[in-house]
């Protein structure tokens, strides 16, 4: 219904239950859920008789609406709810004439179409808290379980000094972390109702005008604000940013997980599935399909995001164009969070770690990425600046010749006379070289458990 | 099918050809075309029996694909292609066994993608050029209707120095006449195919490889390029950067229009149609509505095209997120470019000009947008510096005492000893003050007759 | 120092406490206090030598360093904190040979960049919070002064219903004490130090590395992160778009407010100051400079968020790109936050607001924008349909005569029967309808004194 | 002078040509220049007296001017120009009571600023065109050479199909040659003269008006537009889009070279520099630093250029906000575009490419990488079915058992029937399956020999 575009990103990005909260014919129900409950709300205080409120309720379903020439319509009204209402008014004349004068009293467009997004923007939140809670669950198993698996740490795209798996996916939880804060502050401050009618006073609705609002947001579970906010755009604004931080965080993970899926580097790899990302004839390829869709999101969110925010320049009272921008690009944007959460939440789930691979990579320089280890430890000995020099020389030495780090060394006295052989060996070995990665390991797994206890 | 989802900015800025073009039927279709001249090209240079197009081409029609399957599988494969082929292949097999071996033969998924957005594009310029040239005969129409009309000139959103209404109109016209000159600049580079298959060497073809690319490339009417082009974007970067371009200078157009529909200045007005913005209990109120819709395609055109830009930054052969992040942003940059264009040709083919308000508003400062006139007329009998020093004391008393700027003058001899008062009326007529304004706007409709010419 | 650009924006929108904070002189001084402090910080640990702390403190000062090398070898390194290192390691040797040996003992590069800039972000924050106390408070009293100051509400830039200058505040401040809600939730999560060493995990510290690493975060008052956080750039990116979000409410007060000074308008004006937007010529003219600046700023910040979010996607432990693009985007946006919210502060302060024009355009539309009040007063007795269509009949014979509405209501009977000529006067008194204004402005009030308290 | 403030972004991503051309200093001379031209051109034409032209040009050195107050006043004026002027005009009294009198006449502030930016876009199209031909004949060269240098294609980060190196240099040179004739056609269209006067009438020069502006146009060897352009801004708009595009594709040969510097992968690698990207202890480590500076750039580029865009809605004939953005968004993407492809020349003038690890990775997947190419020779032998179903099976049992395709394949009595062992082996010769890559290397060659012939 409405027009069905083609939104091919949400092929590879997204999610049944997402796609659902935001889908035409959702979207046009909340805004028939608003009207239903702006209906109750206003017989409540006898501001519309209460006899026409069940066949206000009995018309407010989507399926009763003629999507085709809402879409026609909504183009002369410059919004959907203007044509929402006159065939909402027809649908309730037929059930009961003296009903459909009260259809939509007090309301403007924008109270039904705001506050049908918040109610939109609840599911959201719930979807994406879900999914996070999950993404946090299977990060935190992952570093418990490589709390002490070497991997080489990289800067620059070059390998730098050991570190741990283990560590990585701790620093992934502990920003998804974050995000769930930040997800809680927002949403304190984004569920609130929409409703003040023409020019925000809710002048039509006189002394009844406090009540029915309150009333209305019950009605919804919405909390009422101090006053309507048609032009103050702050709410969605952070709720729009939320989702691009969230984006961006997944887009790191995805970025990290493909660069350690390239066939020369096979550190780790998307779960296979039948269809996903293989070639008959190149069984060697796995494609990162999961994490291209991941970096989709994250190449399309900025923008999105940069619209939202350049959208609150609004004029007086009601804007023009800075408002109607955020309908397709806040669903836009809670699609892409909701499907690049769920695809990492999957990819993590069933990542696979290939460990023979990880310690290969850590042998690629012939143990040049522990020199700082032998470096400090000799330093204890002969003092730093003469380790160093004897250090920087050695690994001169093996990187030009081919030897390792490990048969430079033990073969000069100068090294052996301070270091043992099986000192030297324990020196080299990545595994001991790690510094506080356990410990953080820790501490962001405590901060885990601790967020898990207060749900 | 596909995935419908809510494009509520098509509803009030879109039109019916743009959305067709980029449905989600017509984009199968346009990629179904491909694999149907692939097929041809391919027979014609013996790399597939001859006996196999007719079932191949048969097969290629939108209707004859289950759409849901495709929906689900292309998150899989990570793109719409791969289960494209598959379902083709198995409706081909259904008409010919023999056949279905030759489907997509030498392709990859992005040989097919891409062409079609080609495609896709050389029908878009196509209904742009078509629009861009009602627009501008709309606007040489009223800038030749308007050519000596008195507008007030506007600057920092204040009242500054008269100038014409045709000029305002030549200006906006002088700029779509720059987008007609890029649109044929950036079609000849944009119109190529793309056919490199796996890795863009077209090896499985082997030495047929460039007579079936050039004979593909005749099939769809396309140029070849001297190179496949798979991560090297700047072709679809000019397009939406042309896209976001036009896109801006429309949102220019109606930002002027909307200023000047407000009800306090009323010097122009959208045309009016039944239901288009109007109310009727508030029959003062006209709401610029069709500016309300391009000024939301100008706010959402940016952060798409910086989305179009940021993917450039491609991996190797393929990208990760980079090529998948143009999926939408291109088509929503092509049907908002659609949708202010005709929006916009709209307003101006029955635009309303009101000359009543345009004079009134001319006399809000009782004169004093004239006073250069007066000064630079007096200067040539005083000289410059004792002309200034008086209009500017004749001003501010005029401002002070709420007379008119001609009230003031007239009383003083300083000045009536040089100017006559029939003079003084001459030179307090806006209308007088123009400048260059009739030249311009003659410069710009034979601008405007040269392109009209060549066409 | 360093390259001097021309920053044209920070000319018009700018102040010299912000300016000063992000200044390539505080940067680099910023820089040199961490180093200070990891100094101080080693040494009580028993890490570097104590005898040494001082004489790096006493090379720990910007103007001992050759900012022209520092420029010129910054590219070689990648970054400033390497030529910083290197130069800073150079001074201290003059005063000290031993010393020099122990400068930026165990740190990497990103530490030194990322805590200096955590430092100049507490001031910022600091100097923001202060400014919106300032804004906040202007904004309270114009609230409290104009509580029941007319004004017509308009909507798509017409005039729709009265409402009162007083809401249209409160609303405003309603925003900014949102922001300063937020501004107080990312200050707790972002001002922490970053201090990881080369791949994160302190290694080179060894057993000393979670001491020193709590007593540098103690010497520099800041919070100790679980975990570095090189690669996590979330808190950057919120602070991003806190500073966006915060540009985008200041950008729709200027909008308002640069749209009520237009010339035909004239309810408010931006402080007169010499030389500030007057025309001695043209003494009608008040250029809205301060709002141009604002708008200015609205229209970079959106831009600036969506580069950060989009370098959020960085590499492994170490950025290629979006990190560095964050070294100027994130204080352009401080530097436009500032300014735009000083500027802000400074047109509250000043705001002159015409209570004659307010008036004047009140009644421009000769009563039609209080239809709705009429209709309201009237179905009270003949039913709200039937009044409707009367007022309907009545506003279109007002528009197409030039009656006042008031004019021709009172000359029919059918209304005079059930309102009495000075009931029809006191319903067409926009003070009269203005709904919930009040009461909403009292809530905001209410608010902004709770907030007050806090502190 | 002027705000100095901290560019990191240009320590690492900057030219000093680049910088100098758009340095505060010369921002003011240009603008001088303007002013200097005009007084000549005026004079021309009687409109000013020829006497004053000596003093107006001698006083327009930038030297002259005070900059901190320039700083000072710009804020209150909201632009630069009219401080500049009041000095200017001061500096000319001081010289010639008389000639100060004809400062700036007939100009608006908008005249000069964008007349002074076109020239400096007149320096920054040369500076990038020179830059662009180097970067060409450096790919060229490195095409030439490599042009059968086999190479691992690589799709999604996996390994897919042999090409060339000189294939992937083409493809760069291939998009770079296109840059190279956008920028001659937005060139053409932008070095046009801005001179309107307060409304963009040029009212108050009279009937000199189109004389003085053709003569200014001349002594600045600038087009002379048919009309001033102040808001319609699709000439900066394209000159950012073109600037954007051409990092975006500098962007993408960054990523690539990136990439191939991997430690793993080690294919390419920057031209070593003394203190450039090394590390004295990790002789293994070469940081991509020049690479960076381009990403850098890359991930600034986008949002820079959708504020441009953006700022395109511009306000009647005098902007709030939308043009004064484009004051440092438009210098940024030039200095950014001209860092970045400095860089990236310099890179590419020095590439280190290592054959050893070309061939190397060539062989990671033991063969896998060319079943296709057994698969083809086979199926003219025994059908493409069969071949598929074979050369898959090998293609299995060699991953599996972690022999090379060619052990397998050999053993295979099915497969030597048909080739032999020498068949075989030069089959799986990745030289052997590049497809048309020699000769797309020799078509964009020839592109670039008629590029160059052109010139």
């Amino acid at each position: 219904m409405l027009e069905a575009s083609a939104r091919l990103t949400s092929l590879i990005c997204g999610t049944q239950p997402m796609n659902d909260v935001w889908s035409p014919r959702a979207t046009l129900q909340r805004m028939l859920d608003v009207e239903a409950a702006l209906a109750r709300a206003s017989a409540a205080h006898g501001v519309i008789p209460s006899a026409v409120v069940g066949a206000i309720e009995t018309a407010c379903h989507a399926d009763r609406l003629d999507a085709d020439a809402l879409t026609r319509d909504a183009a002369l009204g410059g919004n959907l709810a203007i044509p929402l209402v006159k065939q909402l008014t027809a649908r309730v004349k037929d059930l009961d004439g003296e009903a459909s004068k009260y259809v939509h009293w007090g309301a403007t467009s924008q109270d039904i179409i705001d506050t049908a997004t918040v109610l939109q923007l609840r599911d959201t939140f719930a979807l994406l808290d879900a999914d996070l809670r999950v993404a946090c669950d299977a990060l935190a198993a992952l570093a418990r379980q490589h709390r002490a698996t070497p991997l080489i740490g990289r800067t620059w795209l070059q390998q730098a000094l050991p570190m741990t798996l283990g560590l990585k996916f701790a620093q992934w939880l502990d920003a998804l972390l974050r995000h769930r804060a930040r997800l809680a502050e927002v949403r304190a401050r984004v569920l609130v109702l929409q409703f003040g009618g023409a020019a925000g006073t809710l002048a039509s609705l006189r002394d009844a005008a406090p009540a029915v609002a309150a009333s209305l947001a019950k009605e919804l579970d919405l909390a009422l604000p101090a006053v309507p906010w048609h032009t103050q755009r702050d709410r969605i604004a952070e709720t729009a940013s939320l989702f691009g931080m969230l984006i961006g965080t997944l887009g790191k993970i995805a970025r990290d997980i493909s660069l350690q899926m390239q066939t020369e580097i096979g550190e780790l790899a998307e779960p296979a599935a039948p269809g996903k990302g293989g070639s008959s004839t190149m069984p060697h390829k796995r494609n990162p399909v999961g994490c291209a869709a991941v970096l989709t999101a994250a190449a399309r969110a900025p923008g999105l995001v940069a619209t939202v925010l350049a959208g609150m320049v609004q004029e007086h009272e009601r804007a023009l164009g800075g408002w109607q921008a955020e309908w397709d690009a806040l669903p836009d944007l809670a699609r892409l969070a909701g499907g690049a959460l769920a695809q990492t939440a999957q990819i993590l789930a069933g990542l696979n770690v290939d460990v023979v691979m990880l310690a290969l990579n850590l042998g690629v320089t012939h143990g040049l990425i522990l020199g700082e280890a032998v470096m400090l430890a000799l330093g204890d000995k002969i003092g730093r600046l003469d380790a160093h020099k004897l250090v920087e020389h050695a690994s001169k030495t093996a990187a030009q010749t081919g030897q390792t780090l490990f048969d430079v060394l033990a073969a000069d006295a100068a090294v052996t006379t301070h270091l043992s052989v099986a000192r030297l060996r324990e020196l080299l070995d990545p595994a001991q070289y790690v510094g506080q990665a356990h410990a953080y390991v820790d501490a962001v797994l405590t901060l885990h458990a601790a967020a898990a206890d207060k749900e």
